[in-house]
């Protein structure tokens, strides 16, 4: 079955998207999903939801190493395809509820995952950080101007430079570097504070390439690398199974030469050794507890 | 005393050069004190002499963290100064002579070096460098096209596009990344080889920022971490003392908003237990020795 252009558009958006993370991406995922519920011109209920229900797989395959997107339309599906005896009107608001309901969950999600992680830091603390999560954008929110930050350029495209943009609305004081800097610079840090894309079932992240150095970088002089994110972004794979995002070099002009192979991999894999923990709705889960009496 | 417009205009080059590694433009260096031995506009040998010697000086600071800048030109001075009771034709030319035959060294000493390189390093491995070093070219050279090589941008300026023009010409497969794709990209390596542009007294290395990044990929990888270079590049100076180059950030057009400060650092320190081997025209010195019988 072929969906009609308007559903084709929606999911080649979210295919091509490199302005957001994965839980923006996730819950537009959902109001593309709302929006098309209530738009779509179909004249029965069994059309609208077979079309509803290829749209969210489309939605998922789009982007395989989010687990937002994944587990959120996961979850929406589930909600929408229980069976349900309704006229048309009442299919597609059934369908725009659900959507609806799991963006303000999600939403919730990150605002308590971002209160913790805030919390966990404290004030005044000079915070680096690396790619543009919201969810850490909303930590520095919450924390305010007394909070600093290094940032990292994170090309390509480039997300540091729309995260600069957030930090100096915010007054921020912010330093930044460009990503082969992370290793001289990360002395200067307090602590380190990523989002993430997916994490895998063993708590290893998934986040933007250049994670990995910076959680190097940091164990290396012993300061702490916190993750924070929804628990959406949880996957049941293990990390060697998500697929890594390849997208095209010439995002970054390399040379056209004999002989040379460009690569343009978005993703790269945090193992869980090198976290010192986890923050999300339900709170920090660090790796090592202290011992209780 | 004022130099005159050639010699300002040579340190001024050596300054600003954004090409060469420290090796390159040591010998750049001593090539210019020679033309300007030749060329100098003076009617006497103690004119010459002194204008010699501060040229000499002030090139040695106009690239403070290039060891071989220093020690080359150092060299050069220490035979120069002999007194001589020569006429101007001659001092000229013996001025031009200890440049020549400290270039031919600094040379053989790089050939000897990367030939120790490449035979520890054997044929057919896939060897991932950062930056641009004249020395492992060379090495690049000597294994020829039965090596490959993955390589990174290295920004700014992206020495990293200039070698990828000079493997392409040799024939050596060559996978081209992104800085911040090191850490994912590495576990494909079988050994990682830098060069240097100081090596402090303690063994540290000062490059390219982001060769420290590549050695702590490479440590947890367990793979080797080699460091190929002349031993001109030894500082006496402990790797703190060495002062880093601070360029312009607009090399890389950073955001410019207020709050928000960039940082252009050009090399980082990669500290001793990172290193595998030091790799010099004397051989090759292993950190931990294996035991002998």
């Amino acid at each position: 079955m072929a969906l009609g252009s308007a559903a084709t558009s929606l999911i080649e958006k979210v295919r091509s998207d490199r302005e957001h993370g994965a839980s923006e991406l996730a819950r537009q995922c959902l109001a593309a999903i709302a929006s098309f519920a209530r738009d779509a011109e179909v004249d029965d209920v069994t059309t609208l939801r077979d079309n509803l229900t290829q749209l969210a797989r489309e939605l998922q395959q789009a982007r395989p190493a989010m687990a937002p997107v994944i587990n959120l339309v996961e979850r929406w599906r589930m909600a929408f395809e229980k069976p349900g005896a309704g006229e048309l009107d009442e299919t597609r608001a059934q369908a725009v509820i659900c959507a609806q309901a799991l963006i303000a969950e999600s939403e919730q999600a990150v605002e308590k995952a971002a209160a913790y992680a805030a919390e966990l830091i404290g004030p005044d603390k000079l915070i680096m950080t690396h790619s543009l999560s919201s969810t850490v954008v909303r930590v520095f929110e919450i924390l305010g101007s007394r909070a600093r930050a290094i940032i990292t350029e994170s090309r390509p495209p480039g997300e540091g430079r729309r995260l600069a943009e957030r930090l100096s609305a915010l007054g921020v004081a912010t330093d930044f570097i460009t990503d082969q800097q992370m290793g001289l610079i990360v002395s200067h840090a307090d602590v380190a504070l990523v989002g993430a894309d997916t994490v895998a079932a063993d708590g290893s992240v998934i986040n933007k390439a250049g994670t990995y150095l910076l959680a190097l970088a940091a164990r290396e002089r012993e300061m702490s690398f916190y993750v924070c994110f929804e628990s959406f972004k949880c996957s049941e794979l293990a990390a060697a199974d998500i697929p890594l995002e390849h997208h095209d070099p010439k995002e970054f002009s390399p040379p056209a030469l004999p002989n040379i192979t460009a690569h343009n991999v978005y993703f790269d894999i945090t193992p869980m050794h090198l976290i010192t923990a986890w923050i999300t709705e339900t709170g920090v889960r660090q790796r090592f507890s202290p011992a209780t009496a």
